[in-house]
């Protein structure tokens, strides 16, 4: 049978995500040392003090551990969040809070509920894959806007809002990473953090927050203000935010959740009814009781030193094994080094040779939604030890080298 | 701010499924007694096995346990469900299974991947509102087909389906849910399983099927083998089937799955990749464990007894409350009796009465496509202990007998 005459206009040009593929990839070989996914460092799950919160919660006493719960979420939970997000300086509410099977559904939540095919969505250029794909998937068109080290271009985000509005498109929102962006890194300054939403207002457009990496900085980020999130200062409820859990405890439990103003949130709601009734309820207990006892917090420092480590275990062994072949802006937290190949390589290129080698990565291009960045491949250092980190990078380094001999002399090799 | 400018088409249409409504009416009563919605009992899960299950997995020794996993699953469950459709004479292959966060989100995937707006779906006639918000979702045109107490009418259902084609309609596909029907609790016989494939090979349909009740049945079902799933004698790659360890093990892990045609398998893993990343891994590790060590299987009879006394016990207790006030067919398995008023009353005339006297059910309208059924009412009878489903018929029945008293004169009043 072909079923392509049964495909959803949708379903007929949804795509495989660069980074599952690699997943994968990467679930084939025993020996393959992974910068590909952000998988966060399973050492530094809670693992004796969740053994013992599970055990509590499943004696049987309290039977809606295992039953359906309600779909916005299991109410104490949900007024953690509220707890952490006024941490962060984010005054939300109740009505304003669903807890979502990791962010990535809260991103797919938005997406439906407010995209309609070739609504147009403006992003920073590169960005989340799992944003582009929630997007792509309700037929929404990206335009990506170029960022500095500062972040997005506030100035060429308003002139590629002129155009598209002189073309009569109609453009919905601007999906943001401000803090420690996938891929890049980066942070969104906090001037820019304030133009943007003032932009927004005088624009009429919603801003997408996506806050996952907030509280894994390498300085004073956090202590310092720079991470305050544009919510913070959204008095007009322009502003979805969205934050998880994946990454200050573990992603295996899938919890996230979501702030948007009380109508956005009724409809978010409707459609997680209809999408999963609910979120694992022993999860969201789960999270909540690890919250409570102050393990998610109390952990932060560590967690922090941990993810600096490894970044640096990254950067000085490429300085070591291939100087001048990357270069790239110093990530200020996060999971990922945005690295771009010099010497006209391609990452598509040396993709092959690194598999051979045992190492995998994300390529660049993944992440632009203009076609562009083939040059440029995320490399994530979040799970591998740094003993792996190093032997992954030298393997990188030959790959780097294999692919560069190999490459055709027509296409130019001025480094 | 005014928000309706920023909804998309779909999500200006989402509405709030009846029977979630009816859940948060009951988180606000601590005497209600409910039977709107179909949740499992919860003293039947299995509560020490599943504490040890959770501290063998929680030791760390296997960090994988709480990381992001497969988006199609953890290939053990995988296989597991493979085995669990063998023994439902169901020959499927690895390639073609997803597990899925619930049933629920199989119905959501679903219709993302094959439903463009206005594309046709055929179903019973009521059926099970989860599917139908699923299907609304994306903008699809649902046409009920009345169905007798053997299943849906495999005539009608052919005519109805050349009235659309004449109509110029796009059909793509029929919904059904052949063992213990939500919300009716009826079996499609042997006979139209077999006439619904034929149908849908000739009419070149496919045909989604829904299975969650299949080993709650209340008499010889099983093993006479009139559970017999369509998707058992699909040879031609017609039928996507989906079930689930909601009803058999316990609904809080979100954990379902489904069996498709391989290249519809791809398009729902990449939907899901979008849509969550990947379901719970604690659940689907606990969920696994518990059917590897037979927790399920062995549960299975105690499971159907327990169920049949339920049901068994709201039928005596309408019987001896309030005689002649309901009519319905026995269920012959699941969670649920569809009766309807006589008397010319409506449910939801009832319903006032009954939230007032501490029972509530789920009005029979929100099962029907066709804006019918406002006589019927869904009574779950799987939650509450026989001592409160025959408190809640002493309620109900007591708010019927109000309803009728209060009914106007000029809607007629013969019985």
């Amino acid at each position: 049978m072909n079923y392509d005459a049964f495909l959803s206009r949708a379903g007929a040009n949804m795509q495989e995500s660069a980074i599952r593929q690699m997943g994968t990839v990467l679930s084939k070989s025993k020996d393959m040392i992974s910068f590909a996914p952000g998988y966060p460092a399973e050492d530094q799950f809670p693992w004796p003090p969740l053994t013992e919160i599970a055990q509590e919660l499943l004696t049987g006493a309290d039977g809606s551990v295992l039953q359906y719960g309600p779909t916005r979420g299991y109410r104490p939970l949900r007024e953690a969040t509220l707890e952490m997000m006024r941490s962060r300086g984010i005054t939300s509410d109740i009505d304003r809070v669903v807890i979502t099977t990791g962010s990535q559904q809260g991103l797919d939540l938005v997406a439906r509920v407010l995209l309609d095919p070739d609504d147009v969505v403006l992003m920073e250029l590169p960005s989340y894959t799992g944003a582009i794909t929630a997007f792509r998937n309700v037929g929404a068109v990206m335009v990506g806007v170029s960022q500095s080290d500062d972040g997005i271009d506030i100035e060429r985000l308003d002139q590629t809002y002129l155009a598209l509005k002189s073309e009569g498109r109609r453009i919905k929102m601007l999906y943001l990473v401000p803090n420690f962006q996938n891929p890049t890194g980066l942070m969104l300054s906090t001037a820019k953090r304030t133009q943007a939403l003032e932009w927004a207002g005088r624009r009429d457009i919603l801003i997408v927050e996506d806050d996952p990496y907030r509280d894994l900085y390498f300085g004073n980020e956090g202590p310092d203000g720079s991470t305050r999130a544009i919510a913070a200062d959204d008095a007009e409820g322009r502003v979805v935010y969205l934050s998880s859990f994946s990454k200050t405890l573990a992603p295996g439990f899938r919890v996230g959740w979501l702030s948007a103003p009380a109508p956005l949130a009724s409809r978010i709601e409707f459609a997680k009814q209809a999408g999963d009734l609910c979120t694992s309820v022993l999860d969201q207990r789960i999270v909540h009781a690890a919250w409570k006892r102050g393990l998610i917090d109390a952990h932060l420092p560590e967690l922090r030193a941990h993810y600096r480590h490894k970044c640096e275990t990254m950067v000085s062994a490429i300085n070591r094994y291939m100087p001048g072949r990357l270069r790239w802006t110093p990530p200020r937290g996060g999971f990922f080094l945005w690295a771009a190949l010099t010497s006209g390589l391609e990452s598509r290129d040396v993709m092959p040779h690194a598999q051979a080698r045992g190492v995998i990565f994300v390529n660049g291009s993944a992440f632009f939604v203009d076609g562009t960045g083939a040059e440029f491949m995320r490399l994530s250092f979040s799970a591998p030890s740094p003993a792996r980190i190093d032997e992954g990078i030298a393997r990188l380094a030959a790959a780097i080298e294999a692919a560069a001999e190999a490459r055709p002399v027509s296409q130019g090799s001025t480094p």
